[in-house]
């Protein structure tokens, strides 16, 4: 038995600008996804969907990777169990931790050698196979852990505060609110083309605010980026409650992270602001979390083979 | 006994970046504040705030142009009765109303032969002496009327649509605002820079909106406006339910109109929304004041001197 897990992510900076090739932050944080492999006489997967063969289904995305893994090397059948406290499908990259965390399960039972950019790679090409087109980031980030510069891939300093994620548990499309943002940007592109640019100099100055540990600013940028994503059309009401609220109980910055329109957003806190930024993104209909980045990208948490 | 009035005035685009010498698009609105003027023995003002001499606590907009009129053309005495349907202190310009009014009123009774450009410098000298600094704009689209494009003060096509303004009944002070956007600035050039040059973008786009009739586009592009004045930092919570439920309950486009950080938003909308707008701007905890453009500036509405 092999247990494998790997985290959620958040952008500190720039979702939907990174689409345009605009600098963004996104960070690995310790909201894990984990994945109980062992060989068995049938391929059975176990999760909180249900428990099923490969069916594209049930689990789209873990039935992709046995069967990409099996063409290339072999097995006779394994037993798949899933456990994840990443939300779905609310813009914390939970398809990305659970592809990365099997494939690392499949790395460590079929003794397959991959490094962690095989897995990251391997893993995007299954996201693009699943979604038809996907960001690399959410993988890559889930495999490697820390805070990531987007597109240098660079590995910045961990912010020392909390981050506490709202979710509005509203279900948002990604694909939908990308192609949101294309339709505006083909209709006013010169202002939307501007916003986008303005939202990578927000996330390279958020660079250095982070290697300067000033948080305060980072905060004050963050709530920035969040005026330039609603100005973008990705905001909703639900997120705007949950991000005012936020700000109004201390957090430092708060903002959308991921594609916006419903998720989650994130709100970077100090310790002593905790309790009541937690307490008022529930009053605000929300579900907080609370958790701070993680160094620890996709890893081995338990292996007896 | 001669009546005059003035209409207030809300920001279609381009509040804040104005500042900056950006574009921007501002409208007289067919809400007015009335002034009523006659000779008496004394000097007397008669306003919702209070009955009183020249006193610049009670009325200070009243008893400057009271003030300086008496040095330019001494009288005896008048008495003066201000009535208005412009909410004080909420960004659209009420002081600014009292003052071409009441300046109007002036020149009626004591023919003066002030043109309207006269008024509405005069004015403007009357906002300053008493703000401090103030914008010409206010003063200026209260006596002309109609759509202005500034800084240019061109005169645009009406929109022909309603505008709703949802007040938020929270004090905001435009000064500490403009303060605050200069502070953004000063800190972050790299990133506030271009979001008020975008801002200026915008409204110039608002201008061939206007001309071509695209009123959804109008909406759609003031709804981007509304996420550049977030970013600027301008926003607030009740001012985002009240801009959000006018948008679900159908409005073209919402967003703050004035400094923001309380005072009013402003909704464009066709005729079959404005009941529902209305009605979702007051369950978000607002005021709601169904407008439109107006071309009638400042008027002598009675005259039987």
């Amino acid at each position: 038995m092999i247990t494998c897990s790997a985290p959620a992510k958040v952008y500190l900076f720039g979702e939907h600008a990174v689409v345009y090739n605009e600098s963004a932050i996104c960070c690995a944080v310790n909201i894990r996804t984990r994945v109980n492999i062992e060989y068995s006489e049938n391929i059975v997967i176990n999760s909180s969907l249900g428990t099923t063969g490969i069916d594209y289904e049930i689990h789209p995305y873990v039935s992709a990777v046995v069967e990409k893994i099996r063409k290339k090397s072999p097995y006779r059948g394994v037993s798949i169990s899933i456990e994840s406290d990443i939300p779905v499908g609310s813009g914390l990259g939970s398809s990305a931790a659970v592809v990365v965390a099997t494939i690392c399960a499949f790395n460590n039972l079929l003794k397959l050698g991959m490094d962690k950019e095989s897995i990251a790679s391997f893993g995007h090409s299954i996201e693009k196979e699943i979604q038809g087109a996907a960001s690399a980031t959410d993988t890559y980030v889930s495999t490697m852990g820390g805070t990531v510069a987007i597109p240098a891939r660079q590995h910045l300093k961990n912010p020392l505060c909390n981050l506490i994620i709202g979710n509005t548990n509203v279900f948002s499309s990604t694909g939908q609110l990308v192609a949101k943002v294309a339709s505006l940007k083909s209709i006013y592109p010169e202002v939307i083309t501007p916003i986008l640019s303005t939202i990578g100099k927000a996330s390279l100055r958020g660079e250095s605010l982070l290697e300067n540990e000033d948080y305060r600013s980072l905060g004050e940028l963050m709530n920035v980026n969040q005026g330039l994503l609603e100005a973008i059309g990705v905001g909703c009401d639900e997120l705007s409650r949950l991000i005012h609220s936020s700000r109004t109980a201390g957090a430092l910055g708060a903002k959308i992270t991921g594609a916006g329109g419903g998720g989650c957003m994130v709100a970077l806190a100090e310790n002593e602001n905790i309790d009541a930024i937690s307490r008022e993104i529930k009053n605000a209909g929300g579900i907080p979390i609370v958790t701070g980045v993680t160094d620890s990208g996709v890893r081995v948490d338990f292996d007896n083979e």
